[in-house]
């Protein structure tokens, strides 16, 4: 069902600043940055091997990434585990009872269909489910 | 000087409870288990492309697994990232004046050395460096 982690997500308070760690000081190349409206965040990625460093910043208090970093501070947000079909795999969960923040996807990144397991039903951690589409946005 | 991320360390409560989870539930092959004395755990690897899943349980209140848990929970604990050379990326970490919690680099799991990077240091994520060497243990 999973194919490798496609990325590990990061909250951070100022993705300017903590661009220079990965880039200048672990060295990883900086494949540019996007801001997705539908979840208030602005992300850069930085490849390494098969998966990628995203660091996620808020760009508005209602993001759920600005929440994040008032209750936890900086650090770890998310794993996303690549599929070949978001559709299938979220069923194949739902069946098993495993509790789901989204049932349908939504939009992530480089326009991906995205959506999360619930972190009660993966011992705390927040699991992102992506599907990379053929036609995706640069 | 960062090949690949070697393995996402995931602290867990109770790692029987957790493996049905990542075997059953998201159905990645189990790799088996270990103690590591050194850091008072039980480590379970889950194989996912090119990387892992490292579940930790303390085997003592005093490992650093158990403090994490009480104070933070359970959920990811650190980002491993593999290198060639352990000793040479220290150095150069050093040079550019990145807070080390490992200056010289100390046995992990699978007789691996490891050594971490202070959180402060990397905008409070917990980052592993790993050399893999050539004689490890199974």
């Amino acid at each position: 069902m999973l194919k490798k982690i496609d990325h590990l997500g990061i909250a951070v308070k100022d993705l300017d600043a903590v661009r220079k760690f990965y880039t200048e000081f672990l060295e990883l190349p900086d494949a540019g940055e996007e801001e997705v409206p539908e979840q208030k965040v602005r992300v850069a990625f930085f490849p390494i091997g098969e998966t990628k460093i995203e660091l996620l910043e808020p760009t508005s208090p209602e993001s759920p990434i600005a929440k994040f970093l008032e209750s936890k501070g900086e650090g770890i947000h998310h794993v996303s585990f690549a599929v070949d079909n978001i559709t299938e795999a979220l069923l194949k969960l739902k069946e098993k009872g495993i509790r789901l923040i989204d049932e349908v996807p939504r939009r992530g990144a480089h326009g991906a269909k995205i959506a999360f397991i619930h972190p009660k039903a993966s011992s705390g951690v927040l699991i992102e489910l992506c599907e990379h589409t053929e036609h995706e946005e640069a």
